[in-house]
């Protein structure tokens, strides 16, 4: 555990890879496997991972992520594409799949679908869709910390226009929504101004309020 | 890395706790300083963390969570609390945490400042809380990947009246809002129905889509 602040403390926002240093696959590949395990509020995932490793298509994003240079630097792009709406399809199917791995049907848990089926049902589009954001963003951390775990440099973002992203890799059509990315590869040292810079972060005393 | 993963399977959402069975204080350091490390957009760090280790105080939330025995019966537990705005206050107190941390002025960081005030100002109330609930988030997929590293119990909970939580920890005149609460403990695991059940998560084929 103490590894795990250590790498916390190594890892930053890189703003600038070596593109002749690609994450290796198996490293990525890890990373994803963290990410796909991550718990999700009632177990429902309700986001998709996509992975862009194909330079032209980074390429295309570029522009839509205010032209920021670590996407087409990093090897591996990582999108977080939320689920546009909680439907009764995509809950049903997050159901079934529970009673097939487990192997039987269990009253408590149907009646928990129809509860949830109700309440996606009632809150409407945007709150799943903001619902759905915040899971993906448990993914993200996940994501973050296992590319520490790895020794693999990773830039998490929010700076890029949502929808021209949408557009480039066809999430509308998909029913998804990208809501952050995470690049991976590793860090240019000489040639990136953050690295040098202390990580600065709220003192425990201001972030932490404890009721001992 | 492969050590995370592990953990990561062994980790569940834990139903029933061992009340006589706390985490140690000194876990649940380790636990919050990995949330406290955890990167958020533009390092704003738009949350505070609650640690509720009080008994009474954790009866009393127990009615505005479902009664989940959870809240009871876990020995610390976190809440992950959302500034309810970005307001220019904020804003510029992370800004001025940086300038003095780092111990410089720079022109670059000074314009970036000036467009996160612009950007907060304009998207208003509701939409900077969606914002400072996804970082949150980030600090929820660490905190759950850290109790998995040091061995601890962790259950993620959404099911809680955000706004009753809210008022038995005074969050409202703090300008918090609950978003996400994380039980700390070990488990009974002879009491909890969970743990026997098979975790289930999408296949990587359903879960991931890759631009290769």
């Amino acid at each position: 555990m103490n590894q795990l602040l250590s790498r916390l403390e190594w890892r930053y926002a890189t703003k600038k890879f070596d593109p002749a240093r690609p994450a290796a696959q198996e490293q990525v590949d890890r990373i994803v496997e963290a990410i796909r395990l991550a718990p999700t509020s009632s177990g429902l995932q309700p986001y998709d991972l996509i992975v862009v490793s194909d330079p032209a298509l980074r390429t295309r994003i570029k522009p839509v992520a205010n032209d920021q240079q670590q996407i087409v630097d990093c090897s591996h792009l990582l999108v977080f594409a939320a689920w546009d709406d909680m439907t009764p399809t995509r809950i049903d199917k997050m159901f079934d799949l529970v009673n097939s791995e487990r192997g039987f049907v269990n009253e408590g848990w149907e009646a928990y679908r129809k509860v949830l089926l109700n309440k996606h049902a009632a809150q409407g589009r945007q709150a799943n869709f903001e619902f759905a954001a915040r899971q993906a963003y448990i993914g993200l951390g996940t994501g973050i910390v296992a590319a520490a775990m790895e020794g693999v440099d990773a830039t998490p973002m929010e700076g890029f226009d949502p929808a021209g992203v949408d557009q480039v890799l066809g999430l509308e059509a998909m029913g998804l929504r990208s809501v952050s990315m995470l690049a991976l590869g590793h860090r240019d040292a000489d040639g990136d101004w953050l690295v040098k810079l202390k990580k600065v972060r709220r003192s425990r005393e201001d972030f932490v309020l404890a009721f001992g």
